[in-house]
């Protein structure tokens, strides 16, 4: 399982402050921490960067992998602040994330091939969160078929069946997970070369929760779509007890071998 | 999901004291302990009981039920004892278990069939544990069978693919999951008129695990299992994360309502 740190994002008071003041040192603390925690990627919110979007993420992956040796997820609705980024990101990066939309998917989908990047397709258009599980589907065999136009490998594609938080869409939560296993069969359906892989943006599904339940609601969503097959999770690696469902998941599904040091 | 009580067994020290002394009281507190927790059966395991098995189980079934008004699982391999057990037990029963060995077969589910009892079919045979997905499927199968030839309700039979300690049998508790899988298959595969439930021996998974990783492996393999569409588990109500996961589960796949105060 891939686990791409969810920290540093500007929604977060540090993280935004940070990033104002152009002060590396609470950046860079924070992407180490979640590489020792277990991250394989760090994820890069700077939210719609309108203003200074390319200098700023250049600022910021530059920040980050001058210091710390892992590979970013470049995260902003300003797609020439990701071609920014991925101009000087060392090794592959992440493009988080593209909608259905096609003016969208006509920009990041070149971009993606030209610079060997990953890149995450979720199930949102310009409509909204689709209302039902279907209209998921369909959202995202466009997103495929993209990928499929600009020959970018399926195998770079990370489908995002759109995680909502259940205290307020609790049926869109069950959509979801119906949505994953749905996508889990997009090879047969569509007569696929190549398995697209899977991802969700996890702490989405406790928003609006009390903070006492966050955790508990988190990782029991996650090993629920473990068990349907998701391939990666933008998530909190310093949440430990998360971190320790999920090498008991990869125990238990015979992927790590059990010792009974498993979680030290 | 259904949970069946694990904690009124012969192997723990209080609970065998009890039974050699006739003494009533702690069995009745943990059977209402058991209830208060969220159990929906309580299981007896009398152990062997080769000595007085009828009368004892008749003494524990009504102790029990006298106070407490819950249904209980008859948990000895003495079928003699078994059907002592059912002739003074109140409302549904539970029969556990029955292997797929035919002189098994050919006592447990006539006397399921008699005594309206739900019956817990187990993937072991006289040659002990099958050792992949497709004995325990042939296993199971006989005691599908057995079912069909005894009319046994399919919807009051509970298929258990075996859970082994993942410290011990790592691969076998991956094969358990697939097992599983397998099993709610077995209607379209078997052309059955209605579909068998499933069940398993949760806490086995855990069993040679130090004490403090047991209520983490256990709760994730049952989210694992439950995810895959498990409809009962033997296991400890009084665990309070345990539960607390089952709730959750419950959540997040809309089989109960959200509230902020679900956990109370």
């Amino acid at each position: 399982m891939l686990i791409v740190g969810e920290n540093i994002s500007v929604t977060s008071k540090i993280v935004g402050e940070a990033i104002r003041n152009r002060d590396a040192r609470p950046i860079i603390d924070m992407a180490r921490a979640q590489k020792e925690a277990g991250a394989n990627y760090v994820d890069i919110n700077i939210g719609p960067a309108t203003k200074n979007g390319e200098e700023l993420m250049q600022w910021i992956v530059q920040t980050i992998q001058n210091e710390v040796d892992i590979p970013l997820a470049l995260d902003t609705k300003n797609t020439s602040a990701i071609e920014a980024g991925l101009k000087v990101h060392k090794g592959t990066a992440m493009i988080n994330s593209v909608t259905g939309d096609k003016d969208k998917l006509d920009i990041l989908m070149p971009m993606a091939k030209k610079y060997n990047a990953k890149i995450v397709g979720i199930a949102l258009s310009e409509k909204g969160v689709p209302p039902d599980v279907d209209s998921r589907i369909e959202v995202i065999m466009n997103i495929v078929n993209a990928a499929l136009e600009y020959n970018v490998p399926l195998s770079d594609l990370y489908l995002d069946p759109i995680v909502l938080p259940v205290a307020v869409m609790q049926q869109q939560v069950y959509n979801c997970i119906e949505g994953l296993k749905a996508f889990k069969q997009l090879k047969d359906l569509m007569g696929l070369p190549d398995e697209p892989k899977t991802i969700v943006g996890l702490s989405n599904v406790s928003q609006s929760s009390p903070l006492a339940l966050k955790s508990l609601i988190n990782r029991t969503y996650l090993i629920i779509l473990l068990s349907h097959g998701l391939d990666s999770a933008i998530c909190d690696p310093l949440d430990k007890e998360l971190m320790n469902a999920v090498k008991t998941f990869d125990i238990l599904t015979n992927r790590i071998l059990y010792a009974h040091s498993y979680l030290d």
